[in-house]
């Protein structure tokens, strides 16, 4: 199986009952039960140069023939000592809270699944960082996704303005029709937290473009100034580190729509990194990466040498802004000239600036200067 | 003019020329210009008890006749000091600023409030605090609200889920109709800025109650239940200390359409303190507290005996935890004897807990038991 195809619940199913059955077919040898999985430590996770994304596992060189190998290392959790026995018995309580939420058509949070845990004797979670951390497990041992699993985060996903229409399935079974632009008050059509084809459908759109925004301030400028309208764009807003949902449904909306993907973001080493989650994923959520990630997504702005020609009011670079930048200089997400140059000067500046500094030439600067001049660059080529 | 009276544009024009007007009598008489207003402390801040909510001013006991007043401690901000001539200045500039937005029906966040301020030469802002500050002066000495200057939060607003229609005026200045039930996604419909009638319309509702809940864990698990149908009410999601906008519509829901509001949140002293802003008002907003708080919401729970009773999984309480329950036990809002008792119980169990930690008796047991015993209880009497 590979990552990012779609699972029907039973193939979801099946695949957990693999992690039992591992543990089973150890026991009936009369060994103690074992769960493979890969280690999950930096160091076992690469940039892959060929699918531009973060996943498990390191390139490897063979010295004589030079042909290139991906290896994964595995560890193997048994249950000689008393924290892997804890571990795979929690992994087995989960298969089942897992079956009974499918059969009965629920879902849970993390948080919930934490706390019915409560009843799962010596398999209860103690923190739930214990939890969490095992439903990932999980994830990349059956490469399900947490959506497979009926697991949701408690984060509320994107929302979205503009000439598009989805279908939403209610919690009735009904299949929804929602356009964007005209179904949805002023705070737009809310993302949720399962975006897959059973959940949401891509129907249609009279778009160009779509455009991430970091700030919800920004976005609201934009929906107030019609900017959707006048330049034929979605627009998202990423509410910071876009969740899981985020990334997803602006990948699906890049591959089933044909949509270039521009990103745009306040001038700071975080913004930076999301741009580099939205495009190229991150460590967290390595073993999902080539599901998630746009590696088409275009950076906008605003970047450093925004700040010297459009004169924006900026702030000094503190000393966690500066090591973050030092650490993106050998992040290989940032690897590309451009992005080195950009370190390079925003280091020279000293400075960083948010996108709503914008207003410092009126309301509507961003969207009668700004953006259609960015937008427009031989770079970008969505001048309108 | 009372606070919550709803203002038109102009009347709001005329109440910031009023400002203007101090300022301009005093120099025309050869006087530095002045600005009037309540003096921004606590302890200008008490509670009325009939109307139940934080305000500005002290109740004054006449010794002689036993009447009582409610007497409102003025400063005066005059120009004879450069910081305060800078804030007349900053309040001119913003009475502008304003004036514009609503002539070319714009509105804007606070953030670009403060980044405009770069063009007002010595009026320009220093922080993001000074410009929120001076918008928040600008209420108190008008009377008018945020809303009315077109001045926008960066925070989301609340959703709602539940069969409720609310009619929104879009930015084209039509008015949509929306179902909250029908006519939305699982994120729930997104509650606007601005909900003044100007811009949101209740329309109707056939429901019973309205609950609001703290966490959006909780709030989906009640949808996925359909807790909505079976107890017919509509859901709120407070996104944690509830933004004006939220606090107004609730108000709106309980005015308009005679419902009682309850509150499920955690049973954490924070927690508390989200229900008391939604009763009696905040410290930060007390100029507006008539019109933000619902004075009859219930709080339904956790309670600390919910505890005891439910044998739910709990934390010990934290050193904060404890010393902001001492500070309620001196806050006028929780000097009734069901809060004195409660905050009493909570100290002596030296717990708290989460909504969601129901779940240690499955996904169904909140709504299945937990609800309908608590709404069903005789002290809420909102059986079904």
């Amino acid at each position: 199986m590979t990552v990012g195809k779609e699972r029907t619940n039973e193939e979801v199913i099946q695949a957990l009952h693999g992690v039992a059955s591992e543990m089973h077919d150890k026991m009936v040898k009369g060994k103690p039960p074992t769960m493979t999985l890969p280690v999950r430590t930096k160091s076992n996770i690469d940039f892959d140069e060929n699918l531009g994304v973060f996943k498990y596992g390191k390139e490897k060189v063979n010295p004589e023939t030079g042909r290139k190998t991906w290896e994964i290392k595995k560890t193997v959790r048994d249950a000689t000592s008393l924290g892997s026995a804890k571990q795979l018995l929690r992994s087995l309580y989960i298969t089942e809270f897992i079956e009974e939420m499918i059969h009965s058509g629920k879902s849970s949070t993390l948080r919930e699944m934490y706390y019915i845990s409560e009843g799962w004797g010596n398999g209860k979670f103690h923190t739930q960082n214990e939890s969490n951390n095992l439903a990932e497990d999980l994830e990349i041992v059956t490469k399900c996704l947490r959506e497979d699993f009926k697991l949701r985060p408690e984060e509320d996903g994107a929302r979205i303005i503009g000439n598009v229409t989805f279908e939403e399935r209610n919690r009735k079974g009904d299949w929804m029709r929602i356009n964007c632009r005209d179904d949805v008050g002023d705070s737009g059509y809310g993302v949720p937290y399962n975006v897959e084809s059973e959940k949401l459908r891509l129907v249609n759109e009279d778009i160009d473009f779509v455009m991430a925004i970091e700030t919800g301030g920004m976005f609201d400028r934009l929906i107030e100034n019609g900017f959707d309208e006048e330049a034929r764009c979605a627009l998202i807003h990423l509410k910071g580190q876009p969740a899981r949902s985020t990334r997803r449904i602006m990948r699906r909306m890049t591959d089933e729509w044909k949509k270039p993907l521009v990103v745009f973001a306040d001038c700071d080493p975080w913004s930076f990194r999301i741009y580099a989650s939205i495009a190229y994923g991150a460590i967290k959520t390595a073993h999902i990466s080539e599901y998630l990630a746009t590696k088409s997504a275009i950076y906008l702005g605003i970047t450093p040498s925004d700040i010297m020609e459009f004169e924006l009011p900026s702030d000094d670079l503190t000393k966690q802004d500066l090591s973050a930048l030092e650490a993106e200089l050998t992040d290989p997400r940032f690897s590309d000239k451009k992005w080195v140059e950009r370190i390079a000067l925003m280091k020279e500046l000293g400075k960083k600036a948010e996108q709503q500094s914008l207003a410092k030439w009126g309301l509507d600067y961003v969207t009668d200067e700004y953006l259609p001049r960015k937008l427009g660059h031989e770079d970008v080529g969505l001048g309108y």
